[in-house]
């Protein structure tokens, strides 16, 4: 008798604000194991913005994807069965099984994860895609100095709060926008931030003036659109900018188009900079330790919301773009 | 009785391509000479790609320019009267006296110029505003190397012949496009790149993916719009751009937008850094004589474009724009 997994569809053309009624739950047959294969429950399952894009009609790195797809990401889980003799039944284990709650996966594609002092759930954040992304944007493309401001956008997201973290460390000003004046009270009176604003309720080109009145230095962006067009008109001459992603633009079908005021990148001789983790592989092991370190240290909050149960991944994934949640979104199963 | 000048205008609102007819010729008094003025008339007046700005709806550094306005830009010409110690009839100096055969301008905003084996023209172009754009973006911003391919876009332009040759000195192979085939032949044939393409008749992507098969390394960038998507699409991992104008963007009220494929930046961990020659100003003291010196020993093939009269700056303009011209465009009075 096959072995049973319930995953995650998507059940029709996404348009627009992605929402849970976009996907649907079906339970299937899994594959025998072949040699080399594990059967893998998961966990946790991350929700990440970036699972967005293959959703648009717009091909990019990843083709887009169609009805009645399986969604793809990262999960942790524990392994039932093992037909390699690299894991065996009871590791914890990262790899990208998707949204399903069991799958069977080459054991070659899957890391065997130290749990010892570490709660699992962090590989799926700081100590993973969320952790790498904030470090290689602040340690190796922007390095903001002691004498200068930053501002990061999505500063209440997981990768925005660990940046701006990351830039309090170097002694940087930082400043960030989020949602809500909750999230925002959270990031001044919790994480450390200098200044935050809630772009919903507030002109952010009116808050980066009063915080700024001689220009920004470097700016975190993860959310492009009208915010990025923001930035380039806050930034002095010569300053940078960090994009790693464009978020308040996944939910249409224009991604991939630049900022309105990208010409003011001539004007004031300005620097971009894109990066992701997936550039990082061989340098995250060095990142990793440093961030599990500062956790252990006290010196990074680090916040997770945790969803409960596969019905409810989607939900949670939505909740990445109606601004609901506050730091890192994980479903347990 | 007064001195008289003749200056160029704007006629109308421009709309679209830029063309003769938008401008008018009007003769007028000149100011009688103040404390430190001296009386200039023009021998060389400069037309250049970013003049076209203040022509749009869209402010940027510079306003908008309305109908009646005479247009400015440099200027290389003799001074007939002087009123300030610093400069003596006779002598020939370089200034934002504008399109007009004749200004009174202030002695300490007119540089004295050296025409000693120089010739004065030269200072609008490849010892003065293109030279140092072109220093700045090969040698301070891309530096290409030995080992890689750098794209020049407008390739046959002023600033773009010039970067296709300083990469060239520094051992880089360089490839360019330009609008005609007459241009192409003219840059591998006697230019020395490597490769040209005419890219209004045959297709950018396809010659870049024919050029660079394991992806371009850098690209110096002029022009915006189409031809920057297509280098961002044939860009390698980590590849980079040099940015120092749109023009194919000015003729239209969307000159600051950014490219349709901006999101590659994030993809690839791409790299853009904008620059223009007004950032240089004291390093640009330092780029001319390396210029100069590469112009005298035969190292750098300068090429210039002469119209004759004041009634002809307006055409001249509209050549930058319809490709017509070959190198940097001047006008002779």
């Amino acid at each position: 008798m096959s072995e049973r997994a319930n995953v995650v569809r998507v059940k029709r053309k996404v348009e627009g604000a992605v929402s849970a009624a976009d996907f649907e739950i079906a339970a299937k047959d899994l594959a025998p194991l072949a040699d080399g294969d594990v059967l893998v429950r998961n966990l946790f399952v991350s929700v990440d913005p970036y699972m967005r894009l293959p959703l648009t009609g717009r091909a990019g790195v990843k083709a887009p994807i169609g009805i009645g797809s399986e969604m793809s990401g990262a999960a942790v889980g524990i392994v039932e069965q093992s037909r390699s003799p690299r894991l065996a039944a009871g590791d914890t284990v990262m790899g990208q099984s998707g949204w399903c709650d069991r799958a069977v996966v080459s054991a070659a594609a899957l890391q065997k994860l130290n749990v010892d002092g570490i709660e699992p759930s962090w590989y799926l954040g700081i100590l993973g895609l969320s952790g790498i992304t904030a470090y290689a944007g602040i340690e190796e493309v922007i390095q903001p100095t002691a004498l200068e401001t930053l501002f990061v956008s999505s500063a209440a997201g997981a990768v925005g709060v660990l940046a701006a973290q990351l830039a309090k460390l170097r002694g940087a000003r930082v400043i960030g926008s989020a949602g809500s004046d909750e999230k925002c009270r959270w990031l001044v009176g919790e994480v450390g931030l200098d200044a935050a604003v809630n772009y919903r309720s507030e002109d952010l080109g009116a808050f980066l003036a009063r915080e700024c009145p001689n220009g920004l230095d470097c700016y975190f962006d993860n959310v492009g659109g009208t915010t990025l067009d923001a930035a380039l008109r806050a930034l002095r001459p010569r300053g940078r900018i960090g994009l790693c992603g464009a978020m308040s633009q996944y939910n249409d079908d224009n991604y991939r188009a630049g900022p309105s005021e990208f010409f003011t990148v001539i004007e004031k001789g300005l620097t971009i900079t894109g990066f992701n983790a997936g550039m990082y592989g061989a340098k995250a092991a060095a990142f990793l330790p440093t961030l599990a370190a500062h956790l252990k240290a006290g010196k990074l909050i680090w916040h997770e919301v945790t969803f409960e149960g596969i019905a409810n991944v989607p939900d949670a994934f939505a909740s990445l773009f109606d601004g609901r949640s506050i730091g890192k979104v994980i479903v347990r199963l």
